[in-house]
């Protein structure tokens, strides 16, 4: 069984839990509250940023010249590319790009990313995909469960989000994280196993606790 | 005016916060839920040692000796004496040196740490002291204020807490980083002061979500 | 009078030894001696890989988007573009694609490479920029002087490389790494510019080191 | 068979070159030039507090608690006990604490450090280690060795040299150094083996490099 497999397995309960949970729910049969969308696009653009620096980490971590080559691809796609269509998404909800730019990071949102950089910096560069492979992995998931659902993929605030998500060229990025972990897992202990099923567990929950952040437009307590 | 005095003015209310959070208040009249300060003392531990490794980082960046020696000390200090007294402090509490070296860390616990190990990898040596000031300055303010209330000392359970935090030496150490944290602010423009700014900021309120965490025993939301 | 200014003014001895080196000298007047030269190709795709990876550290100690989006640009150029171009020029000093991943690097190059790397990821953006710009810069004069030198751009073995540094693109490349090196050099203290032009120093000596390590092919002593 | 034994009897040829190196040979027999020792300590000097950095790194990388403990006292020890012997040894040359401080590091010495700071630092632990062993695994050896010869031990200017990496003390230290080499190689894939002593060779390369450069007081080349 390959490693991937086996994490999703293991993992399934924690996992369907992000399926589950109402922000995904609502933005699939369209029932969204339009605030908290606005509030998830935006602290998902500040997400985006690091998440870019995920992909430098990986080139830096990178051991062949071929693997660094596409985490180059994916962190000049991301930023030149997929945050520039975040930009116009935002736009239709009255995001001024200059509002994406200056936005204060969610408490949620620091502790998921700083999760991933600290993990991928200090770590190998198996960990780091450990770290970062749920988001991408859940997000197509969800997008091609979502645009199962009937009208789910014209809805005219969250049909964007569907279809992006669920399109082949996002699959063809979940699919080469998934082979990447799967690759880089091989010949590992199972001492090393674990550590990387604990990182893809805790990035696991704070994607569960990234739509709980948005749908409860948490920032600080107490402020 | 110094640097950390703009900080704390700056920041008094935030900072009053982590004073009047009921944790701190019951902590200093006695009255706290063994229980929750039982919670507070494992997720402290597995704080601490990453807050260690934050030394180490200082060790790594400092540019002259003399600080790297400091940080030397501190890191061998923590390990070999202040993480002694948490295990025996804890054994008070029937918690095993085992449950503390398996636990887990709680969310916030792993947020809070893995903020201050990126912006300590990633930055400079004063963006460090600028994120692990918080905790070092606001335990030994707060040892200070509780040690004020009567009996709270010679409190059988929460006393040592009380007199550990207000000591003289914990003090020494809450001061030389706020020396440090002075001295490296020196000369440093606007745009590099608003930035340890924001990362104090940010760590003083990840204190707060702390003890947050601690009072109503938080971990992974669902699970 | 910018910082670069003052660079290149204080280090002007230093640099000019490697516009004089014989390696330089004789690739402008093109006597020199063809396996010192396929030598250096094989060394400078080693030394190119982990150049390429100091652009992935300026994207991720990058505190904007914009800046982000140029190292990520100049990141994925190197990759999937420059690296093609010295593949193919490799090829017609019959040097295959197999020979040079498999390459070892020199001492030198190690020494260099790993200069830079530790002094990015352990330091400031400006520290990083301050240690990749000597190549970069360097690379651009040389190209440009050389190509003055009659027949020069046309010598059916170097002119390549004459055409390539001295071109616009090139140029604006080293252009774009000297303003930013200016802009991130503003409003720090005299401390801070005193080490920048450590680091500048002791990269622009390594790049005399390689043109030296190039002409004698110098690996490990005693091997 | 240990990782380590297969290390040294494979590498043993290049091992070898160390321990007949004229420096180390003259250092034994005590006709060592007193310049070339003297050039040598103000550079040993300057690579010991990189050294020391290394063992921050271990702190940084250890995943359990004891691990950290180790590292934080050799650090600790370094700073705070080794450096001191230095100071007091290089008085006997005529070199002042401040000559110490304010070194210039060679190229060569550079080029060491910084290799085994981006090994530590971009790598994991093990590779850490195997960046770091060769130092004391072969100053031990040295040590012993060189005590053999009558009278080494108690030469006037070398015989600190030899006692001190002689001594049962350092060969603690040394031994802990090669036992958790061991412990970490265990369990990993031959790939990984072969990085790890790819990091062993070129450290044990350096460390001749670093006889080499004292023995021709080697700063930079032309200045």
């Amino acid at each position: 069984m390959k490693f991937t497999e086996r994490l999703k397995e293991k993992l399934e309960p924690i996992w369907r839990q992000n399926h589950s949970h109402p922000f995904v729910v609502e933005m699939g049969n369209g029932t969204l509250d339009k605030e908290k969308f606005r509030f998830y696009m935006v602290q998902d653009y500040v997400y985006l940023i690091d998440y870019a620096k995920l992909f430098s980490i990986g080139a830096l971590k990178a051991t062949d010249v071929k693997t660094m080559e596409k985490f180059a691809a994916l962190l000049h796609g991301t930023l030149h590319e997929e945050m520039d269509l975040h930009r116009s998404y935002a736009a239709q909800f009255g995001i001024s790009p200059e509002e994406l730019e200056n936005a204060e990071p969610s408490p949620i949102t620091l502790a998921y990313t700083h999760y991933m950089l600290h993990k991928g910096q200090n770590g190998t560069l198996a960990e780091l995909v450990a770290a970062l492979l749920p988001c991408a992995w859940s997000y197509w998931e969800i997008g091609k469960e979502l645009s199962q659902i009937p009208g789910a993929t014209d809805h005219e605030l969250y049909g964007e989000w569907v279809r992006m998500y669920s399109s082949e060229e996002f699959g063809q990025l979940a699919t080469w994280c998934i082979d990447l972990m799967d690759e880089l897992a091989e010949g590992k202990s199972d001492t090393e196993l674990l550590e990387l099923e604990k990182i893809f567990l805790n990035t696991t929950r704070f994607e569960y606790m990234f739509w709980d952040m948005a749908y409860n437009n948490q920032m600080w307590p107490g402020e």
